[in-house]
């Protein structure tokens, strides 16, 4: 028979009423003959609680005792659903992260998965012991308790799954499933029923809402099926699988957009070898994440060099920008914040033209002014100012073909 | 240099503040160049707290995860006061119950302690880091997580003394050390500075408030010193050692009262061999702890069988001996909630006639009736009726010569 694994993420699990509802649903793929792995999140808010906690003692707590302190959320809510399940009479069993072999690496707070200790879970399996797992955490080769990031969960079920050989692993959270833009600003949105391991990659913005980034990286590279779902009903969500399986065949899959971008342009900087490192180098050393890249080149030989960053690692970046600027000679620095990112995805583009020119259309009708573009094998993205982020969304969403009937 | 084990109770991690002010503690100690371990409880309310979370899933939570649900607690004092003290500076790291080898054995709730690996908290102290143990908890050879039952983590840090060879236990609570008897109804209390272990042990009812008794058998098994004190002040407690440490030489020590008793009487019980069986199998079967038994033979054959039951196992412990009486052909059982134990402890008993004299010649010059008695090699305990209590306490206090000057 099956193996199904399911993770349900913190509003599925906020309350003892909740976790009873997910004890139903599990019970149910049970019954059916599946066997379950359930890997569970910490209860709504907990998480912050316990950040709250750590920031009465020190405002920059040590990474390893942070981590301790943070795995007891889901250790609690693995308790919790395995005493409701054997309440319900099935035969039920929490695992810590340490107990069901994740092994990770030692970079605290955001440690990566480098291995699973299969047997660890399938001994309980055999016995068609439903396993609940506490998500989010693992331990090192030494023992000390790691955690995974924020989402982590969904890293942790998508590895058990890979690990297991499940035939799905299955999401749960407080939304239906992924969409063809955010139906808060495009009524017009459609549940997109089946995605790509590339587009979800690409869909960060969008995406990541729903499911860890880093997840899906996992889902890829173990061909694991992923369902992400709503645990507040019983719709079917959205698959997440490799890009041959039967997948329908639309030219964009859907429109994102991203308003958490801020742009910095150094003017006027000397054309020189070497240069580009120098301003980038320090950014990186700050673990700022770069997105686009704009040169325009002046007829003097020098030129205007324009990125966009997150909009919280801004001021960090603007400082920066500025100290370089003085150092290299460039004439100044200065940033602006009221811009987005409009994005179009979706893995047809790879067999046809035009995409970039509807793209840019569309956005021209509206009078939407581009400011840079960048494009990958299946997406384009679009910098423009910040008012015009859901209007474009919408244009873009009809432009393509995605409107809901 | 020497080792220190502290063990720090629920009031006295119950906030950060409070928190803080232990690594002060802590660091005064390492400073003078010790090695340190600390094992800590939950913070006061906490293990409550999950009780009342674990109730609101099921009324009869399964034991093995309410003992996962439960050493979050610990777990997230011992990740505060590391992080603590690494904001502080210091070298520390925290240990959970598996991860310092805290091995039991698997009687979920109220687990034994089997065995402690030592060289896994050594290697830390090697390297003059402070150990920080999450008290309370260990793991069974299977890895899954144990408790050790109410105030286990006095029993976790007297182990983990005692595995290390440590020079002193410290428990760290809030009250100031054990007295000759509650400051609280007898105002001429002394506290006492050095008690022998088999005198704590039979002190179960004013002792248990400041340390777990299960400890006390652990420290005087090894011979490990154990120092109850305050952590609100920096006044020296009381030391708990063996018999021979050159103690004061004090008749009676100290003493006690309980008012948790309950009498029951079976009347006109046929006097046949196996009938006292019959009795208080059914008793021992429901986990009924039988204090004192009296037994009054009446001319006719017969005999009335009175013994005492903790105040909270009254009821259950009633019904059985209404049943069992129906079934011996006894007359009646019938039982009385408002009386009250008062004993004297001291080993200098072993070597001194008249001390039940003096006990009951006290007792009755006050006009108080005693309805049991029972003695030990170093304990005379009394039942009285509840209403003297206070005033029984008071008398055998002056009696033995215990009032402060």
């Amino acid at each position: 028979m099956g193996l199904i694994v399911q993770k349900y993420g913190g509003t599925s699990v906020a309350n003892p009423e909740r976790i009873r509802h997910v004890a139903d649903r599990v019970v149910k793929t049970y019954e059916k003959g599946y066997n379950i792995v359930v890997i569970v999140s910490a209860m709504a808010g907990i998480t912050d609680g316990l950040l709250d906690l750590a920031g009465q003692v020190t405002s920059s707590p040590d990474k390893r005792e942070l981590d301790v302190l943070l795995a007891t959320g889901e250790q609690t809510t693995a308790a919790l659903l395995a005493m409701t399940l054997r309440k319900m009479n099935y035969p039920a069993c929490s695992m810590l992260g340490h107990q069901a072999q994740v092994v990770t690496d030692r970079d605290f707070g955001n440690a990566r998965i480098l291995e699973i200790g299969a047997p660890a879970i399938e001994k309980y399996l055999k016995k068609r012991t439903i396993v609940i797992v506490a998500g989010f955490q693992g331990a090192d080769v030494q023992g000390n308790i790691t955690t995974l990031g924020r989402g982590g969960s969904d890293t942790s079920a998508v590895a058990i799954a890979a690990a297991l050989k499940a035939d799905v692993c299955e999401i749960y959270t407080d939304v239906d499933g992924v969409y063809t833009a955010d139906p808060n600003i495009c009524t017009n949105a459609r549940k997109i029923k089946t995605i790509s391991y590339d587009e979800m990659l690409n869909m960060a913005s969008l995406g990541a809402k729903v499911l860890q980034i880093r997840s899906v990286g996992f889902a890829k590279k173990y061909n694991i099926p992923v369902h992400v779902r709503s645990s507040f009903n019983d719709e079917e969500g959205t698959m997440v699988v490799s890009e041959n399986s039967g997948m329908e065949s639309l030219v964009v899959s859907a429109v994102t957009h991203d308003k958490n971008q801020a742009r910095i342009t150094l003017n006027k900087v000397p054309d020189q070898p070497g240069i580009a490192a120098k301003i980038f180098t320090p950014l990186a050393d700050k673990s700022i994440i770069i997105d686009m890249i704009i040169q325009n080149t002046h007829p003097g030989g020098q030129t205007d060099l324009t990125f966009t960053v997150p909009e919280s690692d801004y001021k960090p970046a603007l400082e920066i920008a500025k100290r370089i600027a003085g150092e290299i000679g460039a004439e100044d620095a200065f940033g602006y914040e009221g811009i987005a990112k409009v994005s179009v995805i979706g893995v047809g583009m790879k067999n046809h033209s035009g995409v970039a020119a509807t793209m840019f259309t569309a956005l021209a009708a509206e009078g939407i002014n581009i400011a840079m573009i960048s494009t990958s094998e299946i997406r384009i993205s679009c910098v423009v100012d910040e008012k015009y982020t859901e209007l474009a969304v919408r244009v873009l969403h009809t432009a393509f073909g995605l409107d809901a009937d």
